[in-house]
């Protein structure tokens, strides 16, 4: 009987069915992070629930878990522990960016701020996280706290500098590039650091691995930006061009107001500041005359490369196979986009 | 020639001329929060430093240089670094209390959140937050971290039922208690233990240390509580009952309500959820009628006699007879807003 394969240009494959070995190691996530519950005071363990939904692609576990992989695909209680870590900084970041976002939905329900309203999903988000250090306090060592704390800091710096350079005609793509290595790479990259290092890999690998992370983090969020202009509700379920309408400066962006005259980019611009109605699908007119999506698409994969040659020397490791096929799921999305 | 005594009833004596002998632990914790904006990254360093100005109180620090003070009251790297820690942690939520009661002024100057707008003031928080836990992940033992990440869970906790619970006519005295055992006893509890035992004293005494800040947090939370009432703007510098408004449901309040009948009630629930202007003059002579300021002074004195009990079988010890000031700093306090 011949196997079937999945073409790449085929539907979405997506990370949890790619990773289908990874299953048993995402069930004793669900069910640790469930058990956490239980730590918070008895008035807002519903509010915690809510945000420690299920639903989320779980991309930072997933790297915890394949960087401190081993060929047995054991399920490793510290690894848990710190995928937990890394997704409830995250899911606390996605409960604050929301209440700036004045966001309604995620994922298809209604966010914590539309929920419980923004008072109380700040200190929420704030609960989450001081939850998050507290766990990452219960290893040996102060490392893992150290770790999480400096990268959280500066996930928020990177957060920070965007929200003040909304329709800001001045930033560079040199500027870009850092906002997206603090605000997404960061916690990619010490995902994998700490995964490594928790199973006892070599410091090379760690080291490997780490940069792997960042490569890929860097790589998610450009897709992600491209997502939003190219990727049709019909695909990946995305209301187009939002972050024209939020002011945020993104690298198809960029490269449109590089390629346009003076007098669209001052259109543009009224329309990023808000002081015009925004027209995305005349935009993205524009960028696919000017092949913009083909730029960006080689500059994802660009990322990708620089990644996978750091994990290049250790390819005979487990965990090197499992990272290097995140790759090839995030080159598959793109083409799905492309189709 | 005569000691001239201070009248206890004489204008307010504050924390810091009481606490002249902290002024070199003082001036180190403001060098050493000083050198932190360094960490941050270079374009939000100048809104970080905003934040960390040197005009607040500091009590949380004081507590952990008092209960980890010694007969020489030489100033303790350790304690300066663990009092960065609790002060962090502090400001960090003051500017997540103000995005929420969009407060335009905090001791006299504009807002984190009214200067750089709500949205960088939500990740500014938590990035002086995340940079607290990383401080305190530079302790050799996670122990630090794990104390600090959960009182940090804990006062959000507070802060979170506070706010839900706004105008809300269920609210009992327990649950008022509750509240701010979590919101403000929990910093001052952690603060008296982490100085006390980074000090090397012993865990009997650590635990009265931590049970006397408990104390002295929650008669401190009153005495606030209070001060919104009766705390005259000539007095301490305070617009008059901004509780009514905000419908936080505090003692005064609570008292008041059990103590008029249900017409007037319903008149007072009006005005603290905002369906009819609110009067705080006429509630605050109501107040004054019913002698409800004698009965929360009274509560606060219990309170205060609560944990210096839990310091007396340590009265020989150097930091016992400093913490014992405090609660008579804050019973001067109280005795200036009878005046």
């Amino acid at each position: 009987m011949a196997t079937v394969t999945q073409p790449s240009t085929g539907p979405m494959r997506d990370f949890a069915s790619v990773f289908g070995k990874l299953r048993p190691h995402m069930a004793a996530l669900d069910a640790f992070l469930r058990e956490q519950i239980a730590a918070f005071e008895p008035e807002i363990r519903a509010m915690a629930d809510y945000c420690i939904d299920a639903s989320g692609k779980r991309i930072r576990p997933a790297l915890v878990f394949l960087s401190g992989g081993n060929d047995r695909n054991l399920v490793q209680p510290e690894l848990v522990k710190v995928a937990a870590v890394v997704e409830l900084v995250h899911l606390a970041t996605l409960v604050h960016d929301d209440i700036m976002d004045e966001a309604d939905l995620r994922r298809g329900r209604r966010t914590a701020t539309r929920e419980y309203g923004p008072e109380a999903a700040v200190l929420l988000g704030d609960a989450l996280f001081a939850h998050a250090l507290h766990l990452a306090s219960q290893f040996p060592t102060p490392a893992v706290c150290r770790a999480v704390s400096d990268s959280t800091r500066k996930v928020c710096a990177g957060e920070i500098i965007q929200t003040l350079r909304r329709g800001d005609a001045n930033v560079s793509l040199v500027d870009y590039h850092r906002v997206i290595d603090l605000k997404t790479a960061e916690l990619f990259r010490v995902s994998c650091a700490l995964g490594s290092e928790l199973a006892g890999y070599v410091p090379g690998f760690v080291i490997a691995a780490a940069r792997f992370g960042r490569q890929l983090g860097v790589a998610y969020q450009i897709y992600d930006d491209l997502a939003d202009f190219f990727g049709h509700e019909k695909k990946i379920g995305k209301t187009l061009g939002t972050d024209l309408h939020s002011g945020k400066m993104t690298l198809p962006l960029l490269l449109l107001l590089e390629g346009i005259e003076s007098r669209e980019r001052s259109e543009l611009f009224a329309e990023i500041r808000g002081e015009k109605p925004a027209r995305p699908a005349h935009w993205i007119a524009a960028m696919e005359d000017k092949g913009i999506f083909d730029r960006v698409a080689l500059e994802i994969e660009n990322e990708l490369v620089t990644g996978e040659d750091a994990l290049a020397p250790f390819a005979e490791l487990a965990p090197a196979k499992g990272l290097r096929q995140l790759s090839d799921v995030l080159r598959d999305q793109v083409t799905v986009l492309r189709a």
